[in-house]
């Protein structure tokens, strides 16, 4: 199961041995690793490289450490606090002009997708945060059912690597959403528009209608590009 | 700078206010981050919770160690030996469906912005890769030839956050294209259609012609899909 390590960075060589387990099946979702204790016997390594390594992995999100109970594979990984893909955005100084060509990519085809695996159940939802952009009592709360519903859409593809890299880019997303709203709204006085074209992008999706969907959301994009090139770039 | 933690898991809120740091700008790519000691007087605590904290930010790629000399925001991330989307893919019984789906849709559309956007110097490495291509020994050198090339047009696109998509799922990436090509080669009978496929696409970008180097994609990915539609279900 695993093998001794005889080696410098032992941190890492013990992350790589969970990872590697990971990658082949050996670890699954839920499973229980052994003690800190036996995992260091087992690998010829200190109970602080274990413990190194363990507190690593729970930062990324891959194990859950249970008070009592020990450590386990994670079961759900959307809780991971950390955003590798975002914080490297940030340090290559990436651009919004970045994030929108991504969102274009990777948006208007997944809504394709969506609208042809959508069933009963995610209909009902679409229609709930709908409803409830149509309610909500402030921008802040806007901003919010905004990105659920674009994140409810990536998960209605029922392609994982799809919604997981959107999760990865989450904080930047809600940032691009937020100053994009801001914008539109302030450019078009109203924001009725925004809803309008978010009821007709969830509208086509339950139709089940592909095309119409990327329309709509090709549409919402176009707004988006608008708004960024009426932008003053004194204000900027 | 930094704000004193008064809380439980204590190492996390070290990682947040880093990470929160990047993310404002306060920290860049380079900077050297306060010494341990100093740390964990300002954030008010213990030393080992710093050393977990910077340990974790080091295996995930965010700061280097350098011996003597302290901390640092790292210059390259590239190098970073986690692949958190490439684990969370597994753990949640990702199909090579999904990875072709998410390779059409970002694909498809980088090799536009590719030839719109490529410069001399990228020309002549994309010549080489080809060249290196067509010579390649065995197959173990084509596939690592093979995703260079892929990699190389996500890089041309001069999107970042394109590019790191892709390097957050590389091991993905890579045991993909290994099997693609193995199907595709006994099916074909030959690796000539995968070495014309490819040299077709990077003639179409050095042209910077965009819908030419999308149509050669999207032939490139038919092949693909028919590889897997041909596969005997049997040996699955």
């Amino acid at each position: 199961m695993f093998t001794p390590i005889k080696n410098k960075k032992v941190y890492q060589h013990v992350i790589e041995q969970i990872q590697q387990m990971v990658m082949d099946g050996t670890l699954k979702k839920g499973d229980q690793l052994p003690a800190e204790r036996e995992l260091a016997e087992t690998l010829g390594v200190s109970r602080t490289s274990v413990r190194e390594a363990l507190r690593a992995l729970e930062i990324i999100g891959t194990i859950e450490s249970r008070q009592g109970e020990g450590n386990f594979i994670s079961t759900s990984m959307e809780r991971s606090l950390f955003e590798p893909l975002s914080v490297m955005f940030k340090l290559n100084h990436g651009s919004s002009q970045d994030i929108l060509e991504l969102r274009i990519i990777i948006e208007t085809e997944a809504v394709k997708l969506a609208a042809r695996r959508i069933e009963k159940e995610d209909m009902v939802i679409l229609e709930q945060l709908i409803q409830a952009l149509a309610d909500a009592k402030n921008e802040n709360e806007s901003v919010i059912i905004d990105k659920e519903i674009h994140y409810k859409i990536a998960e209605i593809t029922g392609n994982y690597l799809i919604l997981s890299v959107l999760n990865a880019i989450s904080t930047l997303m809600e940032s691009f959403i937020k100053e994009a709203r801001v914008r539109i709204i302030n450019w078009q006085k109203e924001r009725n528009l925004l809803l309008q074209q978010h009821q007709e992008i969830c509208a086509a999706i339950i139709a089940k209608d592909p095309e119409r969907a990327a329309k709509a959301m090709h549409g919402h994009f176009q707004t988006v590009i608008e708004s960024m090139e009426n932008l003053d770039p004194e204000l900027e």
